[in-house]
């Protein structure tokens, strides 16, 4: 059976500060510590794509892990950035880092529950068709369709990529995940002529609703209680939100990062940026993720460490 | 073992003709005849989107199959003309369709080999996650990325969207796959500031050298061979390439069919609207479908009459 063999991040060194734009978007440093919780937010280069944010996070897993490409026999990215809209983004990496013909590939469009969803897609894509090596990446950089007069949206969002290799010999196994679509409501999140729009408020209502049950049902549907958790990775949205829900399900703030100050919502990378530490963190052995946002859409899983 | 239960398709009534506008583009009645293998190219009205073409497929599931919306466990779309970067339209789709919030939903993105993929993609999801009842549609609407003046592009794609119902209850089911990417040729087709762009004789050369041993390929790995099988579906680039892959193969004309006169290349519908009318047919116990187009990217599959 398949899982996380290993993660690599690649978030780049370039910065905005929201403090230094506190006066000219009218915001408060209380609202900037309490309540987005970020100080920095990455931004890629000029010169830079969507697909060169994977391959900076694939280098850093080939110098860690001595990856051979040609091993790889599928690589899936997720993003709703992509350098064109067509072709996908996956092709364009596979060119880029040289990947044998064999290797299956193809884009999932999600946003911030992604990553939780496209572990349960390469999983079994991987498994239907006997694969051994997967590559999945993150990469949703969201600087290209922000509005930097936009309040709500240009002080929350960071540029990263990550990769996770996926492989039988696994540091942590996935089990049973859980999903959920509120259509009705995907225009509170929505790219229009290029630029986000988002309903803040709709949306913390939204997260609100939903995240809660989802996490019971997760536990449930994998026969875990909370206090089998040793970490609780929820998306990363902002400050506000990790805490709300940390607090309404009751769960211990040791076990709840927040970790996004230096950086930004990440979108789809939120996840695997938190899970990467605990791989070699031997006394972590149940983890739950949670991702929930653009769709609207949400999805829960439990990692396990293997033996 | 889920599997195709049902296939719908809508093909938008509106149609342009290549016989028309054959002195603008200079272009003979040998090469449509002998060369496209088209006449028409269907159009999707000015007031319609990616979403509504699905929801048009859908509704004539509906009115077939006696479908419930409530029953729908997950809700796949294949295309690279979502309605909008973000949301995914999958999630657009599942708010028109008023489907319940349990089911899963997310779009992937690939183009002519999208649906021999989806297939896989689908299948597996459903299988990992003990889910009985899923969508699949394909919608790809080039209508919006065709220049009118681009002699090699304007002539050979048109508008059209499938869903397919995926069951336990199947029709038929799902053999072993495979795929193929070739990235390093990406550029070759690819939407440049919402401009498609293609380089014919590369994307020709492609097909050619790829496609015969990928179904080499897939027959070796179902334990077949041509004779067993009772139709090739091969992704409807143009007459031409059709007609060059099954002399190449030596396939029997009868067995591979060219359909695409009165509407065109419709990227990932092309293979399940030649599926739809076989259903029925119980002289057709075996398919092949290879698909084969943006990415670079192939994937062939062999699909096999149940009981």
């Amino acid at each position: 059976m398949v899982g996380i063999r290993q993660i690599e991040v690649y978030i780049p060194e370039r910065r905005i500060s929201n403090y230094e734009r506190k006066e000219e978007l009218g915001i408060t440093d209380d609202f900037i510590t309490d309540k987005l919780g970020i100080t920095y937010l990455s931004r890629m280069g000029p010169e830079q794509d969507t697909s060169d944010l994977c391959c900076m996070a694939f280098q850093n897993l080939r110098g860690r892990a001595g990856i051979d490409p040609s091993s790889i026999q599928v690589l899936i990215v997720c993003t709703q950035n992509p350098d064109y809209n067509l072709p996908h983004t996956s092709a364009v990496v596979h060119g880029k880092l040289g990947l044998p013909e064999s290797c299956a590939a193809f884009d999932i469009s999600l946003g911030c529950s992604g990553y939780v969803y496209g572990l349960a897609v390469v999983q079994s894509f991987m498994q239907l068709n006997g694969m051994q090596q997967g590559l999945f990446f993150t990469a949703d950089p969201y600087s290209r369709i922000i509005d930097p007069n936009d309040k709500s949206t240009s002080v929350l969002f960071g540029d990263a990529a990550t990769v996770t290799l996926i492989s039988n010999d696994s540091v942590f196994r996935l089990g049973r995940f859980t999903f959920g679509t509120r259509g009705k409501g995907s225009h509170h999140l929505i790219c229009r002529e290029k630029k986000l729009h988002m309903n803040g408020r709709e949306i913390f209502n939204f997260a609100a609703s939903t995240v809660p049950p989802d996490i019971h049902r997760v536990l449930e549907a994998n026969g875990l209680t909370i206090k089998d958790i040793d970490r609780f990775l929820l998306h990363q949205g902002s400050k506000f939100i990790v805490d709300f829900l940390a607090k309404k399900l009751g769960l211990p703030p040791e076990k709840t990062p927040f970790v996004i100050e230096e950086y930004g919502n990440t979108v789809s990378s939120s996840i695997p940026i938190m899970i990467k530490p605990l791989l070699n963190d031997l006394s972590v052995k149940q983890i739950l993720i949670t991702g929930f946002g653009v769709g609207l859409s949400w999805a829960s899983g439990i990692l396990t460490r293997s033996s």
